[in-house]
């Protein structure tokens, strides 16, 4: 990458906190860091390389929206031996939607590495979901394809995508469970607990008691996430008795 | 793939003869044959893999488009460090649009393994994209990454390419040199022969001479197309003293 060999130097403290910071986030060690600042620059800093082409996220997030629509059409064609490819396209497009990839970037807090002129309280929600991709984008320029696959995999796929969900089938597990319950007379309850682990994110820990005993437990970034893991966990756990009511 | 383990078996010798032929087409061979031949199943010919599931290229063809976009996407990343990303969208949907793909197609006649119940003169120009996506999707699931990468650079950005072209700044180097020729008082002659390569395209050889001397040689898959490119050589051979003139 041709940065200016200027324009970080100055700051060896600042480079050294966000080599850790996006290495957490990335759950590898960059190659070459200036990729990835640069997937976080925003055009208001008006930075041109040594040949005067602009610097900033835009070129990463065109990049990187197609590798993250590549991957995850492998995922589906996997996953979904049946779906024609209609459903398939559809399915992605739910994937990949705007306010899904904003999401995904507002929950890595992907905000905090921006560089930019204009104030952060002045942007839309879409700067999450840009910021996302471009770093997709600088994954795999960085590290190719492999690396690209195993992030959005761990970032992406893992932990959201569920495509009974997805097919609207399941609006929600915590729904289907708790109609479970109530039918079947049987007490439950979400007991949430603040999470001391050592993720970059603050996590919520939800345990899911039925008839006092605890069923499931599952841990997300919010405490509606976390209690859906739950009841998802608890909803196939129990599902030959949840099929027979 | 679960593919009926009764559809080929008894096909030995065309089995061999596919093998061989789109091992030519690929540049390597493939490890699971069974995938390629997928992608040149036509919807009309009703097969269903163990489970039930429709086989035909559809599903390939939509990882392929996938994949085809990623790797056109980086080229011109590289290619265009100046191009914005809307400059980014607008190239890489002339390099994959429709008509551009059906040419990719026709030029490898793709055509030739399509297994269908409908005529093959019935189908319109589509097929020969589509199945060129699907090979692209079955290279993808056989193969991997980097193998697609290969086939993309060997059979769509080496010979097809040409961003300047692409921009409209030029539209055919054959009309330059010969405006050049007849400023400069120049004789040109575009020879034409039969080319005998090995190749299982049949190719044209063309070679270009100024007052007599040859300048430049290109072989291409049609005569329009192979003096375009020998035209192009010696624009840039020539580019010097053009530019001056």
């Amino acid at each position: 990458m041709n940065f200016p060999s200027n324009i970080f130097n100055s700051h060896s403290k600042k480079d050294g906190d966000f080599f850790l910071s996006i290495s957490k986030v990335l759950g590898f060690k960059p190659k070459d860091v200036s990729i990835y600042r640069r997937a976080f620059l925003h055009r208001s800093v008006n930075l041109k390389d040594k040949k005067g082409n602009p610097m900033n996220y835009e070129r990463l997030e065109f990049l990187g929206d197609a590798m993250l629509g590549t991957i995850i059409s492998r995922h589906l064609y996997n996953e979904v031996p049946g779906g024609d490819e209609g459903y398939l396209t559809k399915m992605r497009s739910k994937i990949v939607s705007r306010k899904h990839l904003n999401e995904l970037g507002k929950d890595l807090d992907l905000i905090r590495f921006v560089e930019t002129k204009i104030p952060k309280s002045h942007f839309g929600d879409n700067i999450h979901g840009n910021v996302f991709e471009a770093l997709i984008g600088a994954i795999y320029l960085d590290r190719g394809y492999k690396y690209c696959e195993k992030f959005i995999r761990e970032r992406v796929i893992e932990p959201y995508v569920d495509i009974e969900q997805l097919e609207g089938k399941v609006i929600s597990y915590k729904s289907l469970l708790i109609e479970w319950c109530q039918k079947q007379k049987k007490e439950f309850k979400y007991e949430v607990y603040e999470d001391d682990g050592k993720d970059l994110l603050k996590h919520f820990g939800v345990r899911l008691f039925i008839n006092g005993k605890q069923v499931s437990k599952a841990r997300a970034t919010s405490k509606k996430k976390a209690e859906e893991k739950a009841s998802k966990r608890a909803f196939f756990a129990l599902q030959h008795k949840i099929e027979k009511s």
